[in-house]
């Protein structure tokens, strides 16, 4: 049974090529390459401006408002790492400032990635150390109750395993197992190039209708074009 | 009845000097001229600093994490457009993002508001094509099931209607009809001119109870002026 | 009985000199140096980034949607007020605009936070009028019903009491009762030398583990370290 | 344009057999006949248990917290109505209790609907007057500020007409134009009697695969059948 | 400074006479008697049916997840008093379920309060001691934290003090300062005598714009009755 | 890769008695005796009162809208599971109803837990068919996207896997490993012996201060007794 607390010190790290592929991927198009799979839920923000990072999660379980087991994850941390820190239950408590991001930042640590509320958000932004948070609340915390390091995770929706490969930018925040990551990484690639193809076409004013060939789908799923709605319609 | 779903090519738009108007006066001022009415809710938000847009609204109607109507919506578009996307039920996927931005674009639709989510928000910054909306969420849609275009929906609480003339800047989106657009634009015109002498009395240190004559009411609301709360007051 | 509305003129306000310093030290600190108490909810949000700002409180209970009373505290404040706004239920509504913020800097008040809306968000930062709000939503405002000035008022759960030194800056909103801001405003002092000081420390690699002499407790409390998660295990 | 506040006297109103045949039909069967249009947003919810009631539409439009606009809605009310009350803004004030609805049930009223709170929960179940709401909630209400009477209004997302045919039970409400009511009370009848005999089948262990024909759909849609998700699966 | 957590042992209860008067008034009445003040949030909600109760707040102060200062509560109250849990920051961990009932009733304590969650619901309702709470959820919790004991506390945005008369029933919950109690009692019984006329009025079919003489109000305030809306209205 | 949809049509499930004693116990008890773990979070709500289950989950993963899936994931149940639909985004759809009910019944399917919606509630009440659901909502669904039937799922922040006990009453839903099972239900089959004789003793009046020996912990973490707060506490 899952019933004690536990510090995991080894984690499986996806290769650092097929990670920076990834961040240059981005969230949007590593979703898509990896089957629209990975996804945190949107609750979770970016709390600064145009920042992308890709690095492996290092996770941590812990009690609302209790930052014990944040101290306790950062020796198991390697250069690259992103921390991805989840609470037994809902939580809006700032876990993590500066002094903690400092500390990771010591460590090589490159971001974090939290269901629960950041602090310091100004002295954040000044160190560039980048945070994905669902909240920004300065309420402190205490150092009481047991947790885990290294654990699976929930945040926001989506389940992440120590060693997934975390992309984070503007658009939220997505977790990919390691063992899935190079397949990924081709895959967006691929998608990259052919993104640039769309992209030249719908410049030159082609409709997706007609690129994707969706004009039989809309007939078939009888979408009717009128030149005026009737008169009277009850919409 | 109003089983169908149905694409709509022609709408009735303002002209274009009243929407300019009525982007020089601004989502706040051009709301108070119109009565006070037209407000998409405040969970609708800018994805952006600092921008005024104002056109007609070309409106669709989509199952929750399908675009395909949005593609279907592009050839009915004319320079100047908003495209108004809302959803048969709740959502946050991210519905619209950069190729369907460049498709837009290059159409000339000047922006997007959405009661559902976006993505690519980097990129979407990066084209300067602005975007209001509900979530910034990377996750893909499917092309599988009918909708509509330009029939009246309604967004975060607000009817808009295909034609409307749509106000968006900082404050959030405004939707009116665009019957009501020229006198509104008059009344905004004339709200401006009122507030700029408003501002100067203000800047003077002019207070709002002399100047809206607010004391008689105050005293006949019953309001007491004291210079101490009395000890053991309960609040 | 508290059935009246009341318009209280006279507040007791903290020394200017222990304004500044708690200003200095921003919100994360000085709820520190509170004993963590004084937190207004982290639903109501900075609209502008990068700016502290501390002041005495004066406060403004409303009907939703009504800003008479807003008029009326006007020549109340003095200057380095911040005002500060709530309402007896629940609203969205854009209670504060350019306007009021004219008034308001026109008479020394240095900012606004409100359990509401906010609206003109544009015009606001351009004045260089910091506001915290929970909405921003440019829905007017009635001036009809009575309420009350410099009275005790909830805002996002936390109580905040005429004359109470308000911080506020990008993580949020802090309330401090005057009498006992001389007292936070050393304890902040002298917690922002020792943060300096564990800074250091933890910029050099020092882990919290070890400078807060945590491995004990987390012995004591049962958490176990391995190198790997047993097969099997059901997380 | 649409400045003024109004009260209109006469409303059109859809034949009370048809009425009676979307009651008997219920939310849900009522919402497929009518093409799943119509569907007040799920926040708005049933206050008791196990009561369908149908009826005209008598809308109100008041300012949050101000109830002076159902007192003026009542005496346009006929029998058999169901009151539909909205606000300007976001609301969870008590707009609504135990005298109101004795005023109500006096004029033949017979249920209320409203985007905003309740209360006197206890004595309204007593009465037997239903109500479906966002909120229950005791804040009390001035009678201050002008509204309307039978105009459109937007309840939890969805347009409400004067004279709509609003049908609620214990899974929501539906609006339906009075128009269209009777093609929709027909389309009702006919899937009432469609889906006895399909419940009928699913009785007798058919499945739903088969009996609409699904399998060739999802062989198409690529979904595939294995036995066992192979090891190493990263889901 | 406040910064010391502490269990105060004493505190003053109103008459209990006076209490049960206001039990019989219930939330929605006794409020109104008392300035329409005193309300806690609609989002604690009843988690049983039909049940008013009234006495004599007991708070606790708890960080979330953590009810060891409930069990600290439990010595101090006495029979007749409610418990009233609030939170250092948001939770909705089950703080309370059936253990702690059984103890509690031990001490004649006659409900409970919070602004977090409880647990064991089937239970409670069959011991008959009943609950409002913020959420059910069984979520457990620890006993590692410290907090206080009738210290004043927030409650879903209303201050609560140690010794406040607290009325609950249907329509949520009312906290009333021991000292005006009295004078609210008195209130709320001579308004039970006036709404039982207003009732009967009601009954008779009196309308409200009558018997508050509200027509003069709503042409002062420029609504207007017309027989139907005119065509085009933009509404 | 993880990129296709997928029907699994083999699980592993717990012995029926495990699943049994389980039930017995409840969600509240498995969950302290699983170590605290498994809880599905309390947005997802008993749509009837009183009654409890336990099952074997068969999971699906739907497009919000979609309930496709749904009757694809019939013909892999047996007797005594219970459906667990996710949805790759967030959705209050109204997923599920009475003629799913009854093909589920017939298939001897004992419950459904859903983090969307469910409609034709009152008719899911007569079946006796419970359902833990996110929303109420008449919303209707398409059959246009695939998904999958038996993978791993989230729901309202815990992971579900296929063959989970799933135990669910009033107090919510809990989702325990196959593997643990019958450890938890000896587990809580002790927890259950205990928590009689705790009662027992609580009944008596003895204090869980004592009970659980708190008061030397209360004395280390340094909360303080005293008869009366200070007068100018700043609380």
């Amino acid at each position: 049974m899952a019933l004690e607390h536990v510090v995991v010190r080894e984690i499986d790290r996806a290769p650092a090529e097929v990670i920076e592929r990834l961040r240059q991927a981005g969230v949007a198009t590593a979703h898509e390459a990896a089957g629209r799979t990975g996804l945190v839920g949107p609750r979770v923000l970016p709390r600064q401006d145009g920042v992308t990072i890709a690095g492996s999660a290092v996770t941590v379980l812990s009690h609302p408002g209790d930052n014990l087991m944040i101290h306790a994850a950062v020796e198991v941390c390697r250069p690259g790492d992103v921390l991805v820190v989840a609470t037994t239950a809902e939580s809006a408590h700032g876990m993590f400032g500066d002094l903690l991001a400092t500390s990771l930042a010591a460590h090589g640590v490159i971001g974090l990635v939290t269901d629960a509320g950041v602090r310091d958000l100004a002295t954040l932004r000044e160190l560039g150390f980048p945070v994905w948070s669902r909240a920004v609340h300065a309420q402190g915390c205490v150092k009481a109750t047991p947790g885990s390091v290294n654990v699976p995770v929930v945040v926001a929706g989506q389940r992440v395993r120590p060693g997934d490969v975390i992309v984070a930018d503007d658009d939220g925040v997505l977790a990919l197992a390691a063992s899935v990551a190079p397949a990924v990484a081709d895959a967006a690639d691929e998608r990259r190039a052919n993104e640039e193809a769309k992209r030249a076409r719908f410049e030159a004013g082609e409709l997706g209708l007609d690129m994707y060939d969706l004009r039989p789908l809309l007939a078939r799923l009888g979408v009717e074009y009128v030149d005026r709605l009737p008169d009277g319609d009850p919409r």
